[in-house]
């Protein structure tokens, strides 16, 4: 086989055979096959695609390119869930503990934010001590012990992807959806859970804009899942708006804490309670969604759901008081009111702009290894639809300095467009995608 | 400028401004753009082309990219000649001395050939003696002396060429009209003629499959002169079948001499002649066509154009006791003759595969850098639309050993199909693209 045979192979609109595909990612990562080969190759998918079957092969060869977890031959029943990325976006924070709380082991290994939206793992670095970068021997130690378990994302996980991630970045074909499903499921069948159920954005503020988009993305992966043996359910979730209040690594923390206190927003907490009745349905712990979300309810009165948070934290290394007590997570010194410059219903809040406006407090990374300050970011005290009056509170934002925060005024405001009419909000979840 | 931005741009379909182009191969030349970057980017172009403007700026930077000869700054008119490629094609050879003969200069760079096609140097070369590489110095002394010099294309000349067409070749990238048309006219734009005669074949044994291709290729190297302030006419022709009856070396160099003479094969004489005299109208020396062939007639007639031969072979260092004599030339040790297996028409010959079947005597090379037999090849003795009958001779094999000969019989045979009626033959220029 020749690496420029291949690329012409599929240039010219053609099927790969598994061996081809095992071949080319066997190849590439023992340098057999240089960069510039794979990103004509690459360049080659964006235009032609690939069928169910090729991507389920890439994805497959991708994954077994590495360390591999395979969770599920220790704990039979083991939930995984993922979502492309928003902004607000804490519904991982809450779903694991809720559904944990219910019975159903949670696995998770989870990444770092980078540009306007925030990661999981930054997320819960926000709690003194917390430990994400654990040894494989830990992660199955803590899922065994206590059901759930947090853990920041291995190199050594999918390597293929992250190589051929760091060269599409590069080379201008990241917008691919058969490469961007790879990419993601190739992570998910390392790890090895049983159950995946995958939170696919759509929105201003996302990476996909369109609902037809998200959908081929969440199909895509959906079959990934059932041709390669992962359960896997996709969620088509709203991203126009931030979800919830809080923007920021400790504001989410909290917002997180909320939601299974019951006390938070009721779009994002709605949101994770619906991904995690999803859950307990997937894996057969519920009959059916009604069922599930009373056992949901019950975990959130009871206060099982956040002391599972506390637990997993505590065997993380992490300072669990900072659950029970959200007051004593890290917070910014400085915090200054942004009022509504008009009278109006909210018409939009630009998503993605409010996540950039977040990554200049200091809560985000404009490129990777960037230091990120945990305590900053915005808490949105009106959402699109809502009445305020000018010089009513807008939001607030949360700084290092009171020049920092000065410096965000004008993009925040920017944020925000006004209508003197109600405006109705779209919902929270377009669809979900079954195998 | 980032290089992924302009892959993203032209992955969109976006058109490119010169500074652009300049900038990007400027510094991939620099190694400031590393390969993956540049293979995609050449992707992107495969898929979504490139205007007129951005062939003929993306041409020129190529052609700045090393050394220029600039030989109109001090020859006023002074032509080139160049061919696409194809099998027994000796055209250049003897149009180079047919024009030099009736008065007009021809400053020529030529290549070497690689797999089924041959090159204007290699044949050159089995003239004991004959020396190719010229500095440009020489080559301008040459031109200046004799109105005529043939060397052979130095690697300081569109080194940007020579890097991304090693590029392509491995990702892909080489069958796209743009990338083609830039890599040939870059090279002829950086030795600086005033006019350029393209012969772009089409046909079986061409580059070019069909005439709409070829025409696609001629139109947009035209297009690049006429922006690019070179004068440039392409001759589209028939290489349905080998041009003339020899294929290899000396024994091209052969017939390039008896179409001096006038006494060759009418196919590639009266290519020969029509395009010497397309050349003396475009610079102006004759009014038509017509009043242009009455020159070439004369040159060859009066034993001028086959001195002009002789004359720039000795300048080079060739023997020209050879030219006059072409019984000296290198001849293989073996001849044997292939007969017709049949009685019949011939309907059609193979170009591509008699030049494959050439090249396993020894007269090609498989890949860059392999040496060369110039004595072998083979002679046609009959041309499509001819009949013969079962017994008579169909082709001479001239081999360095009568194995080497027994072995191509079997696929030499397979290069011809044959009819029970009478053939027609199509024509052998079939149009002309003027500027």
């Amino acid at each position: 086989m020749q690496a420029v045979e291949l690329i012409r192979k599929k240039r010219d609109g053609n099927v790969f055979s598994t061996s081809e595909i095992d071949w080319l990612i066997a190849e590439y990562m023992h340098e057999q096959i240089p960069d510039y080969q794979m990103a004509a190759w690459l360049m080659a998918v964006y235009w032609q695609g690939m069928d169910a079957r090729e991507i389920s092969d890439l994805t497959l060869a991708m994954a077994h390119s590495g360390q591999e977890l395979h969770i599920r031959d220790t704990v039979s029943t083991v939930v995984d869930k993922h979502s492309t990325g928003g902004v607000g976006d804490k519904v991982t924070l809450a779903v694991a503990p809720l559904v944990a709380a219910c019975g159903v082991a949670v696995g998770k290994m989870t990444g770092r934010g980078l540009g306007h939206t925030g990661g999981t793992v930054d997320k819960l670095e926000s709690i003194a001590g917390f430990r994400a970068a654990l040894s494989s021997a830990e992660f199955m130690h803590i899922l065994m012990r206590h059901g759930i378990v947090l853990a920041g994302q291995s190199s050594d996980l999918a390597p293929a992807d992250g190589k051929m991630y760091a060269l599409r970045d590069v080379t201008g074909t990241v917008e691919s959806i058969p490469l961007i499903a790879a990419s993601i499921m190739s992570k998910k069948l390392a790890i090895g859970a049983s159950h995946l159920l995958l939170d696919v954005k759509v929105g201003s503020g996302a990476f996909m804009k369109t609902v037809e988009q998200a959908r081929q993305l969440a199909e895509t992966m959906v079959a990934i899942g059932r041709l390669a043996g992962l359960h896997t359910v996709a969620a088509i979730t709203s991203m126009d708006q931030p979800l919830g209040h809080a923007v920021g690594n400790a504001l989410e923390m909290a917002e997180a804490i909320a939601i299974l206190h019951g006390t938070a927003p009721q779009d994002v907490s709605d949101l994770c309670y619906h991904e995690a009745a999803e859950l307990l349905v997937m894996t057969g712990k519920a009959a059916s969604l009604s069922e599930a979300e009373r056992y949901v309810e019950h975990a959130v009165r009871s206060g099982v759901a956040v002391a599972k948070l506390a637990e997993v934290i505590a065997a993380q290394d992490g300072d669990a008081r900072q659950i029970e007590h959200p007051a004593l997570l890290p917070a910014a010194p400085v915090r200054s009111m942004l009022v509504a410059p008009r009278s109006g219903f909210i018409a939009s809040i630009a998503s993605e702009q409010i996540g950039v406006v977040s990554m200049h407090l200091g809560a985000g990374r404009f490129k990777k290894g960037d230091e990120i300050d945990h305590r900053t970011g915005l808490v949105l005290h009106a959402k699109v639809g809502e009445y305020r009056s000018a010089g009513e509170p807008l939001v607030e934002v949360h700084a290092r300095s009171s020049e920092e925060a000065a410096a965000v005024n004008d993009a925040l405001l920017a944020c925000y467009t006004w209508s003197d009419t109600p405006v109705t909000v779209g919902p929270l979840v377009f669809e979900t995608i079954y195998p």
